[in-house]
């Protein structure tokens, strides 16, 4: 069985392929495709050294050519990042003139980043159809939901993954001493914009331990107050603090270094020990570039979606389907789901708190301008979607943040725009 | 037919008796109740003028006694403001120190008035349901939205008006030379978070007209730029603007007189006026108090629900029971509907647009928990309301306006907190 | 030889009977002087018990009559508050709404009490002058810098006294562990806007190891950062950080309870404990009152004006004569003086570095105007001396804070204004 | 007689030559001298086109060497552009990120050019002395007032011009229909913070009837409310209202096109018509460039310091030396001076009124800091500035703009920061 990386060169690549000897995902081919051939045949190199350490048989290809990446593969995984750390620091930056936050996937930076990359990705995935239609497109890119609802919009088969709920999942165990795979969520929202509102380990809930016991260690690994999951009784996401703490992030980030800038840094130091040909194992290093768990759940997602097996319990994002009541069917939400061969099926998530709800589904209502924006393009389409953003809403924030995403993003835009 | 008007000292009774007359509302007894009875027998008298001018036997009963008002009417208007306009003038000042708009029903300042209001209103409505169970209840009392919600959660037999849509119909018929009544709306959304998607006369859509020749008349009505009514093709209501400009808003409102204070020296005047024993109409100032067309939009409801005619196409507050598909079953919306003896039933409305969903969502939601936090009091369901307001939404300033609140109207809350 | 206090029955008259008595300021007659007589009544009874536990021959006042306080005093202490704490709490709060800062002597806040309090100072002033024209007029009251400006334009024998120098002194001493009376201030700048740019003991600079051995230690007592301490080389006094940390501070006091309320409820419980017959010495609760070392720098200052004896260092608010060549010689500024029975004469204070030097100035201009529209009055001269507040400086502000100031003051300002 | 201009390849060059032979400036060789040697030899061709066109004699040297320009001229005008249209582009925009106004001679913009400017016209000024010790150098270069303040710190034999006091003269003398060098100003404070506090036509004072019969149209020339100029008795310059209405600007610029950016689409079009062999005078598009006047401005300050004539009236920048009380006697200030062969000598300017003087001092201290941070360099130094600065103000703004600023201006300032 083969499976693609589009976008194989990323400093990421290594932990995927960690993730596939040591939870032995069973490929016989990891074609990894990317434009940048000399970064990408560092990361292949160590790659193959990785496997080789381990007795891996699976052959690493590195090529520049989508066809030659896709064709035959059971699976495509995009993971992309259109304009790289650059284009992200500019969405993080240009977006706090106007006293909103910039951030790489929520609010102003999160609309730049998804006009950038949608059009990219539905034409990889165009190509990937022609060549071959029953292939599994997993989606990494960011913003998560955005790209996957257009993916779905344009009737792929594609599924997007992100690692926020499996990262919680861990945590939950490690406080309750439990394996992994015995703590359940009930995950409710969107792409950054989740919930836990139920967590069980079989089959009893430990939700009130966890907030009762370990509240203000999971307050902190999400960077909200402990009262706030107290008396909602759920576990927001870290992503709720850009909505729940705004201007105050908002000041914080001023002057501040960007997180693209850090990123940036980390990436230029690990690609420097990946190409130490003595290096045969994943460095240290690479906790620190974000992604925790990212091969957990990506492999356990192509394990279920091209095995034979049981569907398992995994987060995913998805059409909706009824699942959110105050969202359109075919919104994309991210939700615990059985995974199989067949696809993903969301398991119900009962009552949605109005707190959640009404956030959930604004947001979602600009993702559906956003895709909009992104497919059809045009000044007024990405006006309308700003505007239609909880965390900008006014017309003249709209209007400046337009401007200015037109004119930091120029190069990528101005066929569209 | 006996009609009983609770808050009958209101300066707008003697627009609402206009209305019983020259409309033609066939009522024998008019119980007006109030507890502020030198002004209610100042404001009671001049209908009674009012009524003889004309011919009209209608008898006024004055009364501070809710028995002898409730007892043997049909219906029951509700139109009370519980602390005056002084408590007004507190709601839109407090909310600006947190940069908050302050505003009689959006945001913080109409939680106040929900918090101060609601529990009086049920209170109300439970004597009239012991003495009158079949009485419609007419709810317009402000939050219309949120008052009207809790009168519905606890049985009872209501239905909540504005005159926000009927304005926008009389100026659509005065701009196409039309008569009112052939003027159907399609009205969408929340008690002041309204948008007509839809205007037709004759079964033929209207609002390219509208929009295209009368943009910038219609814009400049409602208080926002006609582009952003071209470009969404439809009309918000005047209250979007405290969403889509509220900062400018905020600093407009920063030092200036409130309305409250403005609307409190134009009831100063009124009532000298009503108090000149030769006045036997209805003083041209009254329209300065706002208010237009509200003795249309009363008659005509009441005119539909006491009497056996044909349904009536009317803008009501209602329970949503599955028209806007975004919200709860039991949220309460404003929204076209054909009302009779039976009540009202709301008329579907198509496809809302994204850029209003996701904001009626958002805002129904929080409507949820303020009905909670006045009906159940407490901190902490005061601050979670705040947090779920669109407006509001983050936790520093949630925190900072429950203060406020709490500390601005101690003396309606403290039972009750 | 007789004192004077006008405002007598102030929370902090028992802090000064105490510094009389324990300091030895040699007094026969102490005259407590206040329109409230029943507290009045409380605070004197206990001043009496206080003199006769330590045998203390000097005699308590009481009087509502200010004609019967001043007659034969050498002295007359000025402490009052106009309109009193609930007044505080609204100049602590109005202010917020617009931006800009509460608080009862800095910004919008600080004007409001100025106009307040220096028609009524300067009134009771010409009639000290008339019975008593060589008495001194001891000038407690807040504004300091600004009341005092107004007594010395009117030709008055004045001199403004806070303790905010005295409390570093002290500060100091203790950490030095030397005794107070060695510490020797540079103190540069205008009441509650001021800096301690040397400091001395036996003639030698200990200001280095201050900044250095306890840069932490002090920054902490004047909440500022010890950066900023040790990058400037100088001491701000604990009101700069209402300057240099402006934003942040409106933040936290929005929705917070105002000071004005804390000490409210600090001095309902004062005087409950006052109005205690078995009490004779000052409860331990008026320390948190405010005003640590007050009766010492009064005592002090009342020795050195009254007595004979040889000039002593103090920090008092007077003309500033050429010391701050930033200044107009007839700014009031607060500096080191030498203090005898001739009066007070300021000690030269070397270079003034340009961070402090462009603040004072700046707000010494907004002094000036603010006595203008303190004493002539009008709308004008109130939004001309906001806008030149560094703090306000914008022609918006300056609207807004003036329209809230004139509506909340209005009981006191119709008059004038 | 020879002039030298450094940066002589600005497109206002020929506005300058233009005014040579206008008003009859008598000179025999100008030397024009700058990097850009294609830009120079357009801008040099059409200059001497323009002086062939009317017969004037003198000779035009295009040079990129200093030591040629200079050796010989009798003045030096410097007008520079470090970093040209692109730096002062990102001027006008990183500061909005902080909430700060983003201009090229005001605020952090215009901290930031004078760091990167003053080392490079020090720079060029020591090697002028050396060569040419009794030449004068006349700065153009903004920020004028920390630049000429640099330049005179240094010992240079340096004066400042801007046009800004030549415009308000020539609008003045308009409007009262009379020859502008009637017109004569008491013209107060620094470049870019002047005010107007006199104008006179042959002794009389013309500012009530400016004021009166034509404050609209005065102030709507320097974008101030006209009833600002009438209650304060001045006519501010349009620099003001960066202070006055700092945060409606900088709302107004978020999002907007930059001045910059505007005025770099001028210059290619005047380069591109400036190329054109047959053009012989300046187009008119050179007037949009701003600069109104400057020729006059220059040509006349050239001839009196130059000249053997009287000493004539012109506002120029120079050491204070006891003219603003409030100043530093080494302070830079704007003002009326009678200019001859000898340099200018201030002439007195009466009282300051208040609103005036505090803000003058409080940015003058700035500029003295801002100086120090740009002759001496260093991250403390540049946030010490930023601190002073009445805009700024406050420690988190500070802290936050100073790392932009380094982080923006790395290119100019690693060597020095």
């Amino acid at each position: 069985m083969k499976v693609a990386v589009l976008g194989g060169a990323s400093t990421y690549t290594p932990e995927f392929v960690d993730g596939i000897s040591r939870l032995g995902l069973d490929i016989t081919e990891l074609a990894l495709m990317d434009p940048d051939t000399s970064r990408l045949s560092v990361v292949a190199s160590l790659c193959r050294r990785m496997l080789a350490r381990v007795g891996n048989a699976c052959t690493i290809v590195e090529t520049a050519d989508l066809d030659v990446a896709v064709t035959g593969a059971a699976a495509v995984i995009i993971q992309l990042r259109v304009g790289g750390q650059a284009a992200r620091d500019r969405d993080e930056t240009w977006p706090l003139s106007c006293g909103c936050i910039g951030q790489e996937t929520t609010g102003a930076g999160g609309l730049a980043k998804a006009l950038r990359t949608v059009p990219v990705v539905l034409s990889l995935a165009a190509r990937v159809r022609e060549l071959n239609p029953q292939a599994w497109i997993v989606n990494f890119t960011n913003p998560v939901g955005i790209v996957t609802r257009a993916l779905l919009d344009e009737g792929h088969r594609a599924i997007g993954l992100c690692n926020v709920a499996i990262g919680l999942q861990r945590l939950f165990a490690e406080l309750l001493d439990v394996r992994p795979e015995t703590v359940e969520l009930t995950h409710v929202g969107l792409n950054h914009l989740s919930w836990e509102t139920e967590v069980r380990v079989g089959g009893e809930s430990v939700l009130p331990r966890l907030l009762g016991e370990w509240g203000e260690r999971v307050a902190d690994d999400v960077e909200l107050p402990p009262s706030l999951l107290r008396s909602t009784g759920t576990i927001p996401s870290y992503y709720l603090r850009y909505f729940y703490c705004h201007d105050a992030l908002v000041r914080e980030n001023q002057g501040a270094p960007t997180r693209a800038s850090v990123v940036a840094e980390i990436e230029r130091e690990l690609l420097a020990r990946y190409a130490d040909p003595t290096l045969e194992t994943k460095p240290e290093l690479l906790t620190r570039r974000g992604g925790a768990y990212y091969s957990e759940a990506a492999v356990a997602l192509l394990a279920a979606l091209l095995g034979d097996g049981a569907a398992s319990r995994q987060v995913v994002n998805i059409r909706n389907n009824g699942i959110l009541p105050m969202l359109p069917e075919h919104a994309v939400i991210e939700v615990s789901a059985l995974v199989d061969a067949s696809g993903a099926t969301a398991i119900p998530v009962g009552d949605v708190p109005p707190l959640a709800a009404g956030l959930i589904a604004h947001v979602s209502a600009y993702e559906e301008l956003a895709v909009d924006a992104a497919v059809n393009g045009g000044r007024e389409r990405i006006e309308r979607a700003l505007l239609a953003h909880p965390l900008i809403g006014q017309l003249d924030a709209a209007s400046a943040l337009t401007e200015l995403l037109l004119a930091e993003n120029a190069s990528w835009l101005e066929p569209a725009g």
